[in-house]
């Protein structure tokens, strides 16, 4: 059996030590193993990746009770269990095709049960795939209609036993009160620039700005949308001749790699969020 | 003879026929031509390099009457003579360092009659390389003393015929008035984050954001420090693992090669400001 | 009409004055221009973008017309008028996948009449976007089969008026003969490494020599399967605890971003070649 | 007392539990630790940082004799202690006048107690730097002179205490003999291209080809002058604009940034040799 165990918690003397003890009592073999302290939290945070004979009851059991501490938060997964998605989108099809073609070739190890939209346009991708699509309009008389919304996707993540959110270009902010319930475990998407733009039209105002480089950042969503811990960045070189629409085309590439790269990341346990940051340990 | 050619006008049919029919009038040889019309100023900017057995002065006659238009700025230089730059610098070195040593091993072909700086601590670069350096306190006085130190600047500039003035981590800000004198003729770097970041100590901020990029930005300087038209633009990605210290290293780093690019495309004129943004023609 | 001229000739003063010439008796308004002059084979090329209000037949004949010197090879099209591609496949989907789906989404400006395999695994992809699928099997008996292959080839290619032959992951060899009726119309793509590996299992071999970097290069197919111009390459950074399959999916990745851009710059008029190397005016 | 404790071994069970095990008794508190098991050759590296409060002689024996395993190779230094490095050069400065600047602005955490060439031009810059510079010419009865010459570096090897042999572009063949007596303490950097060439004038061939990414590769020194486990590795895109010139200039800038990497990795005990590939820790 090839196991994941993930470890948090304040840093203090002997914990790999302590935990190293746990996977020889599983009999365990370690195959990968990452580990850091964040210094401005004083968090440790630790990822192992072991093979045991033993049965995951038994190795749960010494894994979980392996670190005393109180801030100890253990995760133990089978290697092969894949996460369970939810994604969110909108219109735009980009993030959503990359995600599905990336699962489809073994590329990305996740489950997508179910694809919801506020819109309609997208509902053949699902198709294309066979997953369920479920059309959830939102409408003008917003606050009523976001939180039946809401509500939907309650009960879509509780019957699903979905594990992460992603927004794939879901055009809508979710609510405070929602973003907090799912804390951690809602993924967004958007585009990054040198220096920062406020405000609508961001592609328009790089332009007249004469930016060099576009990007796209993908964070965990707190309740304020694009101001949780990042997890991934990247960005390419566009020169003068590039024009609002060839900024677009070129942020649309950067948002699906970023995107399906954070997503990658969490799928196989690799992400840790300390304070505003997050630890992401690359293969 | 080797020549360069640069054209900024109104766009209007014709420019290309016009200054391609004066260079055969100058028995010219085009060797690189590159043009661009920037659609929201409906600039055209060009830049032609070619070779003639003419004489100077007359090409230079048949060239700068080649278009009529009163909006035509045209200029005309032998390819073999560098421009003259003025570099001003505080306490850190790595961007005059990398001036100096890309100047020495021929990578960067302009001159540099004189280093000016605020401080004393970086003479020693400029002994090493034979170049006058001038230490120019500016005091607590601050409005005074900054008045006194721009004029003379303009003394030195006006005495070497200085084309451009490079800001390689010079730390203190000119006056409006001084960066509209020399507009277009300045060239400042620093750093750039996704997402921006305002105030001190940038990249502690970065770091407590949990940024997984950094970059830095080189831009013409206007009267706000920051705000010219952006000429190059550079990134590296960092790790959760990076230490603020790390990344100011690390931005180090990006700001000589991005500085450097910068003026080199300025030695070879292949920078336009159009409005708020560049045209840069790389080769 | 929003037109694209092409022009490749031996380089002799005066073609681009002989060229904005005939582009202002038609009317024209230059939008693009670019040029180079090869040094190695002499070899002038030029792409233009213009706008006129004449018809399309008499502007044909002013610029077919405009140089006199018999290399010159003029190519004239409407902007909006998109190249017919034809893609052959074998197994693997990423390559011909990305070339849908950046198609639907208007991001490649080709017209896919249809693909060729000489299996049957991907017909669904032609399927999923309603293009004609073949499967022509190449059997065992190579010669004879192959030559059957390529007859049906051209038949394809001169029924659909095919520009283009994209090998997208395709894992056949194609005959001399094939290839140089073909010339400068046969796009493949392959991997790259650094130091380059011959022989079978290249991934492999890869991961023995421990490199750090993988890549890719599009490259115009000539007798020879991997040794014609090329037009565009990438790579990535890999880390030693990369696998060989982690090295696979990694080359997936930039193969298709690479032949992606090497497609989109044919369908754009932006590849000339010259001798054995390109040149490719980006955008 | 801030320690790097690095192992090597053949991997089995409770490796980690054991060096953990030994920097507990330490006193020791863990600040970083990175490890990963080579599957091709079954070797256990691992680098572990940490800070404690005993004597140096103390830890030292309890970490030697953490693993019993006959193949384990232990090393314990302070973190403060610099690696000493020998520096072998020609004509070409870039490579050593890039370790030089960092080394002064302390990015570059070595010793440089002597430069040796076997030409003069460059001692100008060991001059500035306050270094030893030692002008060695290797004569044209090749066999003696280069003996001598080895047997003059081992001498200075042995004298200085050096770590580290790096060669900054030093263009002279080390004999077999030599490389073995050194093995994994010899550096090397030197051009890669996308596809690779033998022979002289590497980047007139990369010209010829018309390649679009020329790169650089740092490797360990083996018998085989380019063929030894490679450490580092960066390209940059060029288009068909640059001269062979143009791409010398290009290399030169990667060359010394990769050699630098290299170098920064080995002082801070980064770099394992597991077979004929490298293990190296990134910060």
């Amino acid at each position: 059996m090839d196991l994941i165990v993930t470890l948090a918690c304040n840093d203090h003397p002997g914990i790999v030590f302590a935990m190293t003890n746990a996977i020889l009592q599983c009999d365990g073999n370690i195959i990968e193993n990452q580990q850091f302290t964040d210094p401005a939290t004083n968090t440790f945070v630790m990822r192992t990746r072991f093979e045991t004979i033993q049965e995951f009851a038994q190795v749960e059991k010494t894994m979980k009770s392996a670190i005393k501490d109180e801030s100890a938060v253990i995760t133990l997964r089978e290697y092969s269990q894949k996460k369970k998605v939810l994604v969110l989108v909108t219109k735009e099809s980009h993030c959503l095709q990359e995600l599905l073609y990336l699962q489809e070739i073994g590329e990305m190890e996740i489950e997508i049960p179910l694809i919801v939209s506020n819109r309609n346009e997208l509902s053949g991708h699902a198709t294309d795939h066979n997953i369920e699509f479920h059309y959830l309009p939102i409408s003008q008389n917003e606050g009523e209609s976001k939180a039946d919304f809401e509500n939907q996707l309650r009960a879509f993540i509780a019957k699903h036993e979905i594990d992460l959110i992603v927004l794939a270009r879901f055009m809508q902010i979710l609510s405070d009160e929602f973003c907090q319930e799912y804390a951690g475990r809602i993924i967004n998407i958007h585009h990054s620039f040198l220096p920062g733009f406020k405000g609508a039209k961001p592609y328009h105002q790089a332009y007249d700005r004469g930016v060099k480089i576009i990007g796209a950042s993908a964070h965990f969503v707190t309740g304020d949308l694009d101001e949780g811990p990042i997890i991934a960045q990247d960005v390419a070189h566009v020169s003068h001749s590039a024009t609002p629409d060839d900024l677009i085309m070129i942020g649309r590439d950067i948002e699906r790699r970023v995107l399906s790269r954070a997503v990658r990341n969490y799928a196989q346990d690799r992400i840790f969020i300390v304070g505003n940051r997050t630890v992401v340990f690359h293969d």
